[in-house]
């Protein structure tokens, strides 16, 4: 089965997006490179970032996205972001009007049912919650088993946070991997499982 | 002029306590290791948290605090912690009834001032300002020159933030140091300054 691994960019106070919805200087390290990181050439990391997050790209074989971080990207234009397979929105409602039914995208309702037809879709490749108000219900159902923080050298004091509404304290292990890259450094953690 | 430094354990969702002013997990690596820190030998950390922690202690000259952590530390028995020499606490009021007027604490009005005395008491050592409330004012008002994040593996979800109610955004240089603990990770950044 394979990982389930919650990710995104972060402020050092825990944001991923200011009151606006905007990243702001979140996002620099993604294109101020010189290596690409996409097909589309849009992308353009430092060598360390590109080491470190193309083979994690390669890896993920779904992606599982609020209802709001869809509508806010236009549905992605139906087009799974950063060569990802298969989209899971987590949402009561189904596609929006005019959807192609083909495109890989599925509508579900709650964070668990999500997780678990991601699971499916992505069989042995990784499952990728997005931070935000979604990753934060799959860290509290248990559902997490690493948390992927690029974090980004700036305070925005304010904003949406990484986690979300999480409840209860939650233990990480120490950082498996921690690389500096250039206006980020990127930290992984494996979720610490209470012991049996 | 010693340096204004940002200073304390943070989870990794920007908490530096929770709710109820305690600090859980937080404070784990103080207690943990083989390597006595302080004096009284409370204190006990990894090899690398030593190596990093005890040399800046060293450099302190004078801390700022609010006076909710003055009271919430009962006024440190009149006692300077970590053989810090000066202390100014962040107040509208005096010290508390009964105070010996000889103990090395400062009561002053406004995070500007206060800093401004800190500065005069340590000379050329560093001014630490404790993270929180405090901390973001001295931040906003453009007074901090380096944060220093001891950074726990640890989700709190709620409580008190190291930044406080910070306002904009702020920029910070990519970290000077990056040093890996047990139970923590020590991470040090410069305040970017606005290009001249």
């Amino acid at each position: 089965m394979g990982q389930v691994v919650m990710y995104g960019s972060v402020s050092v106070d825990g944001f991923i997006a200011d009151d606006g919805d905007r990243p702001g200087p979140l996002f620099d390290w993604l294109v101020g490179g010189d290596v690409p990181l996409d097909d589309g050439g849009v992308l353009r990391v430092s060598r360390a970032s590109y080491d470190y997050t193309r083979p994690y790209w390669d890896r993920i074989g779904a992606t599982v996205v609020g209802r709001r971080s869809f509508d806010l990207a236009d549905g992605f234009d139906g087009t799974p972001p950063s060569g990802v397979e298969h989209v899971v929105v987590v949402s009561h409602r189904g596609p929006p009007e005019g959807w192609d039914p083909a495109a890989p995208f599925h509508f579900i309702d709650g964070v668990e049912g999500a997780v678990a037809a991601a699971r499916v879709l992505a069989g042995r490749r990784v499952v990728e919650v997005s931070a935000g108000d979604i990753g934060g219900q799959a860290l509290d159902a248990g559902l997490v088993d690493e948390v992927r923080m690029d974090v980004v050298p700036v305070v925005l004091g304010s904003g949406r946070r990484f986690f979300g509404a999480v409840h209860a304290p939650h233990l990480l292990e120490d950082p498996d991997e921690v690389i500096e890259g250039d206006r980020v450094m990127h930290v992984r953690y494996r979720v610490r499982r209470p012991s049996a």
